[in-house]
């Protein structure tokens, strides 16, 4: 049983990356130095480039999966080879196994503290789509920013609303996020002004990364949609409230979310998410029929967090505790209706669950909400005060599984915001910020 | 002087494809052999490929650009490239020049009648945006489907308002359009149903190929703007007008657009269409200043058409002509606000005019408008009338720029229209369809 097993490795059972996980990345020794695929294992990096440049994972033909920029090569490979990978690693790290655990020369040559070396974006993102797919979430900005009485548009429960993100801004973890400037409408103001966000916020969310490519007019029936499903990883969907606010009619938020979406960097498989499946919310009403799922469990209890530190703070204050299991639309009905018309998807595409917020006020998934949009501003540990985020500031998002002393986690996503650019025009259009 | 170029070949002056032209695409002597750049050039496609490996192209080093399957690698290459191309293959048509002119077997390998090749889609679409700048198209929908005294959102006239397409589902001229099925919610109905569109339409577009990248965080400024655009081409974005109308809030239009936007195969470049600048509109009020523009011409006089072929008729009729100097907002505006925020951009991003209209009411770009949403259905010549496109039904873009006797054009972008796909779900939901 998955539980029983061991490695030789010294892992702390509270580690993300246990032996039950084994989430894929790309690393480098140095900053700029080789691209190449490993896996995280307790406090290790293990070097799968160089596993199987030594013929050690039981690879058919001459292919080469591994000593590659992108995970992009290897989840083409199918299903069936990914789980002859996982195995094959799972017993390569195991107690019961001597190949590396008594071939220290070996094991020095492809084991890497994780502190050493350099971690880039995983995949290369074909396309990206974020779904809206949090009843509370879509609640909460439906009530602040249009109608609290008719938050939720009737689409809403029909469909797992979502849109087309911009793939080029897909970052890993660690990039700097550069303040966004742009159009804001004051409420006083006939016209816009140019400026600097006020309003930056997060969005925690987390994404799936499609393994299976489909044709165009080719649409995935609801019973196969997990198999077209590779792994997960967390995601802070970038956000400036202000610019969004006045662009996003009729045609949805671009530039208050192209600047920045930032990934966490180890893929964490659907094979190790297996044994945290759960059931997703009841959902009323009954979906039409594409979107009907038959099966006991479709969501995953995923413990997700979003913690803050500012620059004058010497520690991280935890300001959000969610679930992804409170998402209300599953991944599998996300991935359906994304197909249901036509369109095709790809390898390396990145599907965004949407901003994950719970019922409690502790468990919303941006500042807009944790603020109620600045009118309830968080206080945090060192007396700090914070409607939405300022210069300097870092973002942490971390996510782990736990059950039957199991435990797998996603590592953590975490960015810190850089003041805006100043521009060569002349700025004179830009009037002092009035707090909405 | 350009317009004294001749050709030694056989060139029809109302030709789209005159040595003025020589707009790049990708072909391929049989369907699925090996894919190469091309020239148009009149009645024939010149083979980039061989020219290149013969050493006639007059390139630097051992450098592969011609032989690949997309133009990204060529048009990575940069400007001063694109025009030394561009003048070398200007002069190796001439008649002035004897190199291909008095080499009959170069020349019958070189060049292909264009009725026995392939053609492929041109670029790898890196990320596909779509902007919304015809202020007439913007009208026209605001006011059918909001509000006929406020039909112009106040965002619209201080900032190209665009979103983000599907790149995967970016389709070359020929390919055929299954028809989407999703869900449709009917004015008498409580709940949606699913169903095939009935409301299938074009949109009459132009689209930009981004030549030079940025990075992340690097906004481009309005007079550097046009250094980054490569070419120009005819963009069919298909939509389902009713799984549009129920789906598309708050965050825009998804599967109504995702299951195909079509392009014509020739790559026109910025360099052919230099003599067919004009003045856009006046914008009122003026912009602010990172959209204001230095330059006395900003837009391009393209003659734009669309032709509708049905199953029961032996000729196509024109329903819509228009022009792409009616667009409110130019290129230069559309990539300068799209990267303002930080957004970068890549090689192969194809930028979407949104629809063209004019004010006229045979000039308007989609059958949404031509026909007021079926409540003005058109006649066509042999008597059949269109609401919305039918099965089978075939669509025309064609576009062309003339002036002082000289004539390049885009080509075509056509596709046809097939029955939507049965699914093998109970489809008792689906109801007799009410025209709205």
């Amino acid at each position: 049983m998955a539980n029983q097993l061991t490695s030789f490795l010294e892992i702390d059972p509270q580690s993300d990356f246990t032996i039950h996980n084994l989430p894929y990345g790309i690393f480098s020794e140095e900053p700029k130095s080789t691209k190449k695929v490993g896996i995280a294992i307790g406090e290790w990096v293990l070097d799968l480039a160089l596993l199987e440049s030594e013929g050690l994972l039981n690879l058919e033909g001459n292919i080469n999966y591994f000593n590659q920029p992108t995970l992009n090569q290897f989840i083409e490979s199918g299903k069936q080879n990914w789980q002859h990978v996982r195995k094959t690693i799972q017993s390569l790290l195991s107690v019961d196994n001597p190949i590396l655990q008594e071939n220290s020369d070996l094991r020095n040559r492809v084991l890497f503290s994780k502190n050493t070396v350099t971690l880039h974006l995983p995949i290369q993102v074909s396309g990206y789509t974020d779904f809206y797919s949090s009843k509370e979430h879509a609640t909460n900005v439906g009530t602040m920013f249009r109608d609290p009485k008719n938050a939720l548009l009737p689409n809403w429960s029909e469909l797992p609303v979502g849109y087309n993100g911009r793939a080029s801004s897909v970052i890993v973890s660690g990039t700097d996020i550069v303040r966004p400037s742009g159009q804001i409408k004051l409420p006083n103001n006939e016209r816009p002004v140019f400026s600097a966000t006020r309003k930056l916020d997060f969005e925690l969310e987390t994404a799936f990364i499609i393994g299976k490519p489909t044709q165009l007019g080719q649409p995935i029936s609801i019973n196969n949609a997990w198999d077209h499903i590779f792994g997960m990883v967390l995601l802070n969907d970038w956000s400036a409230r202000d610019i969004q606010q006045w662009e996003y009619v009729p045609l949805g938020p671009f530039n208050a979310k192209t600047f920045a979406s930032a990934i966490s960097p180890w893929v964490v498989t659907m094979d190790a998410l297996e044994p945290f499946k759960v059931k997703g919310p009841e959902q009323h009403p009954k979906p039409l029929h594409y979107l009907q799922e038959n099966i006991a469990t479709n969501s995953y209890d995923i413990h997700l967090s979003v913690e803050v530190q500012t620059p004058d703070s010497e520690q991280t204050d935890v300001i959000c505790e969610t679930n992804f299991k409170y998402m209300y639309w599953s991944m599998a009905q996300q991935l359906t209706h994304h197909t249901i018309a036509g369109c095709n998807v790809q390898v390396g595409d990145l599907m965004g669950s949407g901003t994950i917020s719970g019922s409690a006020e502790n468990s919303y998934g941006s500042l807009l909400e944790l603020t109620w949009n600045t009118t309830k501003p968080l206080t945090l540990s060192n007396g700090e005060k914070r409607g939405f985020l300022e210069d300097g500031d870092r973002v942490i998002m971390k996510g782990y599984c736990e059950k039957d002393g199991i435990r797998i986690g996603f590592g953590q996503v975490e960015n810190t915001i850089l003041s805006a650019h100043t521009f060569d025009f002349n700025e004179t259009e830009v009037e002092q910020y009035e707090t909405v």
